[in-house]
């Protein structure tokens, strides 16, 4: 199999990360308790961890020379490739745990298999993020249970917010060449299972917080290909505001 | 002493560490270097952490049944009693750095004596506290140097961010009664001490850096008694804009 899939691959679920990280940093101070605040940042710097070993990795599969701060903050946003539900914005804390319910559950049905890739550098970063996405599961899951089984209230803004995020579900799942030629060689996972495991434990999650299984009426989609919405490009400017507005600096 | 002057006390600590928490979550995947997000990730935590401990101790001295998110996210721009250092924007990564140098070895002279106070609380809070920012003063100072002794540009804006962060210094070193009245009861610290231990280590810091100590041409003030900067106000309007957009709701 090619470098360059390779690199494709590890660029894509380096991005999640790090736009993720991006929006859980957003919280930071300003979540509805300080004990709150401490937790999603701590899941937010994971992630960027997360994103900093796959970069690298990225860049050095790739051979051009490019280092991990080249690829977060000097890449186009057509060259992104992160999946859309990491960086719609945070909306409300309801939004925020419906999002974290849903991806850190597929992030756990992807890097339990990753585990076993045939990638040694893939094989160990999915080793040891495995630990920390289930701990962002439990976490997510835990809060949805104390808000779907909470006051009316705290169960509508559960309700609402899972519906809000419902619609970038079907992307995750959405495979195309690039990652069946991995899955081939044993490099990247095959997406059925992925989706197995995440309805079951999506679904007994919300069975016992009340909360119905939301239906989409439509579906985001192109984000692997770098086609992202405008909200990412007002995240991309931020985040890429200093690097790029002193590129000859030293730091 | 009084509780109402205990409470003050923590308050005015507790809103140092909160304010600047939020400061440094604005870095999060916003930072030069992605590791360097991470770190400034972290340390924005560990203060978020001492904010929690410090306000939840106010609120119980206070005796008024104000819980730490009821503090941090319920009172007033004016009842917030920090000093203007922490609240004043990040600009470049030269003023953070700067500020965090500045901040950081204030706090350690601080926490390292209030490990002694006669207030068991604080002296609690202090011994765990003092670890931690040994460790954000180490790492500003390495940063200082690095800037300081690299390309003529970081030289000149780690310069610059230190002489835009001098204006607040003075205001750290500044007392009044209720601080005179709790260090005469053993509970807070002279002033004194804190100055001499500061200069000493900013200037050995700033000489191997090859930076100039400026001179203030004017001096922040008023921040222990509630008086802030405008950019105070958009500050607290983030941080509090979700907490009070629902105030009744049970999260």
């Amino acid at each position: 199999m090619s470098a360059e899939a390779v690199a494709t691959y590890a660029t894509r679920l380096g991005d999640d990360a790090l736009i993720l990280a991006q929006r859980l940093g957003e919280w930071i101070a300003s979540a509805p308790q300080l004990e709150e605040d401490v937790a999603l940042g701590n899941i937010g710097l994971d992630l960027l961890g997360q994103a900093r070993t796959l970069l690298a990795y990225a860049g050095e599969v790739e051979g051009a020379g490019r280092s991990e701060d080249d690829l977060a903050f000097l890449r186009d946003e057509r060259d992104f490739l992160n999946l859309q539900i990491v960086e719609r914005p945070n909306e409300d804390f309801g939004v925020t745990i419906a999002r974290q319910l849903v991806f850190s559950t597929y992030q756990v049905a992807l890097y339990s298999r990753l585990q076993h890739s045939t990638d040694d550098t893939i094989a160990g970063v999915a080793a040891k993020a495995v630990k920390e996405v289930d701990y962002h599961r439990d976490h997510a899951a835990q809060w949805t249970l104390r808000l779907g089984d909470g006051t009316d209230e705290s169960h509508a803004r559960m309700q609402r917010g899972l519906g809000r995020i419902w619609p970038y579900v079907e992307e995750m799942f959405v495979t195309d060449d690039l990652e069946c030629l991995l899955a081939g060689d044993g490099v990247a996972v095959e997406v059925v299972g992925l989706r197995e495991e995440f309805d079951a434990y999506v679904d007994a999650v919300l069975a016992e917080a009340t909360i119905e299984r939301p239906t989409a009426t439509w579906t985001a989609g192109g984000g692997r290909r770098g086609v992202h919405t405008e909200a990412f490009g007002y995240l991309l400017a931020e985040m890429q505001h200093l690097h790029r507005s002193h590129p000859g600096a030293s730091w």
